[in-house]
C-alpha cells in the first residue's frame, strides 16, 4: 500500500477530462502538489493509505474553478456606485475613487478580501488586472491561490507609473522575479485599445514575446467603444492587433461583446482566447458577446466575474449560471448553451485561456491537485438527477465546502486555513470608510 | 418597561415602507404575531424587554421575502431536463414525469423540501400553483410559512380532477376551509388561456368573485404562445379576460414577457398585478418581460422563481440580482432598474401583488412579524456602502441568518425550527428515484 499526503472520497468524482469522464464513489489521491490517482474510492482506497482522508458523502469532487478576468482588489469598491450611466459611473465614481484612495495597502487588502471570497466559492486560480500587482501576487501567495497576474497598462499616469515605460518596467520585473514559482504567473496587460496608443501595445507585445508570456486586454466591451476605436485607429482592433503581431495563442481577451464574424475568424486562425463576462457585461448594459457563435468558430472561451464594482461578487456558480441562461435569453433559444459548456467554460476552458491546462483543470494524474468538494446534502440541491445541471442552475459558492490548491488545503469545512478573515474584512472597512469621505459631497 | 415575546436588534433595520425609512442600529419588537415597535436599539432597548433577543451585530434586519409565483412540489423534478426545446422539454419530459408521479405524496414531500429551501434562503410568503394543493397547504403550516395556494384548473383531466368541475370544486372547498386561516390564503388558479376554456374562465371568475379571492394566471409567457391564443380567441387574451369581467385589483398574472402597451393600459386600468419571472423566462428562452414600461404605467409588479424544473432553485436573491441586471442588458440602458426597485419587488410590491400588503412587505408597528435577518459580517458582503446594492448584486440566500413567520421563528443561526429536512431530503430522494425509472429509456 503505498502512502499518500491526501485522499479525497465519498462523492461523484467530475473529472471535465475530454470524455467528462464521471465516476460515482470516486476518489482523488494526492501526494505533495500533484494528483497521483483518480478513480473509484473502494480501488484507491486498497491501492493507498493517506495522512489526510477528506471524506464527504453526497459530495460532488471536481476542478477547482478558474476566474479568468477580475480586478481582485476592487472588492475595496463593491457596490460603490450602481446603476448609473456607464461615463457618469466612471467619471464621478470609480475613476475618483480610485485616483484617491489606490495605493499598495488597498491593493494588498483588497486582493486578500478577494481571495477570501473565491476560495470560499470554489475558486481556485484567477486572472488579474490591477494596479500595484506585486501587493496582489503577495496576497495570492499568502492566500496560497493560483493566479495569472498583469500590471494594467496605459497611456496616462497611474498610481503606480507616472509613465507607461514605467508600466512596462514593472511588468518586466515581475515577469523575471516570479518565472519559477509554483502558483504566480505574470502576463503582460495593456489595458484596451482605446487607452493604449499603438507604440504602447507594440512594447507591450514584444515584451510578452521575449518572457513567451500571455497578452491579453479589454476588448470589444460595448458598442460605444468600438465605435469610439474604429474612429481613432481607422481599422477593427482585431486587425490592428494581427497587424502588429500580438494576435497568437498567447493572447486573450475579455469581453468581446461586438466581435462580429470577421473578429472570430481572426481570433480562431491565431489560436486566440476568449473571456466571457455575462454579469458584469449586463449590469453595465454593455450587451451580449456572441459566444454560442465563439464555441462554433472553436475559441476557447472561459468565464470571469470583472471586478466587484460591477458584478458585485465573485461567486463563479453564479457566474455559470448566468452564462447558462443569458444566451437562451439573447437569442430566444433554449439548447445555444448548455449546463456542461458552462461548467467546462468555468474549469478546463478557463485553464486552456490563461495557459495553465497542462497543469489545472482537469482532474487526472500528474494534474496539479486544484480541487473543490461540493457539498451535495442540502435542500436546494435535493434530489440531484444530473450533477452538470445543479453546478450551472441550482450550486451556489456557498456550498463549497473543501478547497485544495496545488495539493494544499485551503478550506475544510468552509474554514479558510491561511487567512484571517476578520482581520482582512475589519481592515477593508476602514479603507472603505476612507473611501467613502473621499466621495463627492452629492453622492 | 412592556414585555414582549422577542426583540430583533444588532443590525440595520430597512423598513420599505413607503420613505424606505432605513434604522442604522436598528430593532425590531415583536408582541404574538405583530410588529409592536420598530426604532432605534437604544430606545427599543429601553422600553421593552422581552423573552427572547435575537442580536446579530452587522446585519440587515428586513422583511421577509415573498416568492409571488411558484410551483413548490416540482422541487421534486429539480434539474431533471434542461437546455432543450420547449415541447420537447414539456412532452417528453416535464408532463410524463408528472403525469406518471404526481400524487398527494410527492405534493406534500416536494412542497415540505420547498419550504426548508425557501425559509433558509428568507423567503416567508410563497404563492402556489399545482395540484392536490391541499397537500402544499399542510406542508406550508407544518413549516410555519405564509401561503397563497391555488389548484391548477384546465380542460383537459389531471391527477387531481377528472374534470374542471371537479376542480373549481376543490377550490371551492380550499376556500371555505382556509377562510380563516392566519398563514394560508387561496386563490382561483386557472391555468392560462391555452389550457383553459373561455367557459372555464368565467366560472373561476364567478368563484373568484364569490369568495373576493385572488385569480391569478400564465400570461403572455412567450411569443409561440401568444400567437396560439390569438388565433384561439381572435382577440388579445387581456381583452378577452377584460371583456368576460376577470380582470380587478384582485387579479395578477405570472411572466407576461409579451404585454403590449394596450395589455398594459388595460393591466393599469383596472388594477390588475403581474409576477415577473426573469430566470424562468431566461432559461426558456421565452423573452424579456417589459417591465420597467409596466412599472412606468404604475402596474405593480413582484418577482417569483416559478418552479424548479425552469430556474433550477428557490433563491429570491439570485432572482433579484437577475431582475436587477437582465432589463439593463437587454435595453442597453444601465439605469431602467436600480437595485431598490428589485428589492421592493420582491418585498411590499410582491406584498401588494398577492393581496398582503396590509398585512405583510413593510416593516411597522401592526404588521405581521414576517422577518428575515441577513448576517452581512462575510468576505462577499465587505464592505459595505448601500445596503440595496448589496441586497440586488451580492448577498445569496445562504447569508440569510434567521427568519421569523407571523412572530414565530421559524429558522435561527441557520436551523431550522419547524421543519427535519434530513428525513424531507431522504423521502424526496427516495421520490426521485421512482421518477428517474419512469424516464424514457432515451433519456
Amino acid at each position: 500500500m503505498q502512502r499518500i499526503d491526501i485522499l479525497v472520497t465519498g462523492g461523484t468524482v467530475l473529472t471535465m477530462d475530454e470524455a467528462d469522464t464521471t465516476i460515482t464513489d470516486g476518489a482523488l489521491a494526492i501526494q505533495g502538489t500533484d494528483i497521483v490517482a483518480v478513480g473509484r474510492k473502494e480501488d484507491l482506497s486498497r491501492a493507498f493509505t493517506a495522512d489526510t482522508v477528506i471524506d464527504m458523502p453526497l459530495s460532488i469532487i471536481m476542478p477547482g474553478l478558474v476566474n479568468a478576468h477580475t480586478h481582485a482588489a476592487m472588492t475595496c469598491f463593491r457596490g460603490i456606485a450602481d446603476d448609473m450611466e456607464l461615463m457618469d459611473w466612471l467619471n464621478n465614481y470609480i475613476f475618483p475613487a480610485e485616483a484617491n484612495n489606490v495605493d499598495p495597502e488597498l491593493v494588498y487588502w483588497g486582493s486578500l478580501l478577494a481571495c477570501a471570497e473565491m476560495i470560499r466559492s470554489g475558486t481556485t486560480t484567477f486572472s488579474d488586472m490591477y494596479l500595484f500587482e506585486e501587493e496582489t501576487a503577495k496576497a495570492a501567495k499568502q492566500a496560497g491561490m493560483r493566479c495569472v497576474i498583469g500590471e494594467v497598462l496605459f497611456d496616462f499616469p497611474s498610481p503606480n507609473a507616472k509613465t507607461s515605460q514605467e508600466g512596462l518596467a514593472y511588468t518586466e520585473k515581475m515577469l523575471q522575479k516570479w518565472a519559477d514559482d509554483p502558483l504566480v504567473n505574470v502576463m503582460v496587460e495593456p489595458h484596451s485599445l482605446y487607452t493604449c496608443s499603438p507604440d504602447l501595445w507594440k512594447a507591450a507585445t514584444a515584451l510578452a514575446d521575449a518572457y513567451q508570456a500571455p497578452l491579453a486586454t479589454h476588448l470589444l466591451e460595448n458598442g460605444a467603444e468600438s465605435r469610439q476605436i474604429l474612429e481613432k485607429l481607422g481599422q477593427r482592433p482585431t486587425m490592428f492587433l494581427k497587424e502588429i503581431g500580438a494576435l497568437n495563442e498567447r493572447f486573450f481577451a475579455f469581453h468581446c461583446v461586438t466581435m462580429d464574424d470577421e473578429d472570430m475568424r481572426i481570433f480562431a486562425d491565431h489560436g486566440c482566447k476568449v473571456v466571457h463576462n455575462p454579469e458584469s457585461n449586463m449590469k453595465l448594459a454593455s450587451g451580449v458577446a456572441p459566444v454560442p457563435a465563439m464555441l462554433k468558430q472553436g475559441i476557447p472561451v472561459g468565464l470571469g466575474t470583472d471586478g466587484c464594482a460591477s458584478n458585485n461578487n465573485l461567486d463563479m456558480f453564479q457566474e455559470m449560471d448566468t452564462a447558462a441562461k443569458l444566451h437562451k435569453s439573447a437569442l430566444l433559444d433554449p439548447v445555444v448553451m448548455s449546463a456542461k459548456t458552462v461548467v467546462h467554460m468555468a474549469t478546463r476552458e478557463g485553464a486552456r485561456v490563461l495557459g495553465l491546462d497542462r497543469q489545472i483543470g482537469v482532474l487526472k494524474t500528474g494534474m496539479k491537485a486544484d480541487v473543490c468538494v461540493i457539498n451535495m446534502n442540502k435542500p436546494h440541491l435535493t434530489p440531484l438527477y444530473d450533477e452538470y445541471s445543479h453546478l450551472a442552475y441550482a450550486v451556489s459558492g456557498s456550498d463549497v465546502d473543501t478547497v485544495l490548491i496545488n495539493g494544499r488545503i485551503v478550506m475544510r469545512n468552509r474554514s479558510l486555513t491561511t487567512l484571517d478573515e476578520d482581520a482582512i474584512m475589519a481592515r477593508v472597512r476602514e479603507i472603505a470608510l476612507k473611501i467613502r469621505a473621499g466621495l463627492r459631497p452629492n453622492s
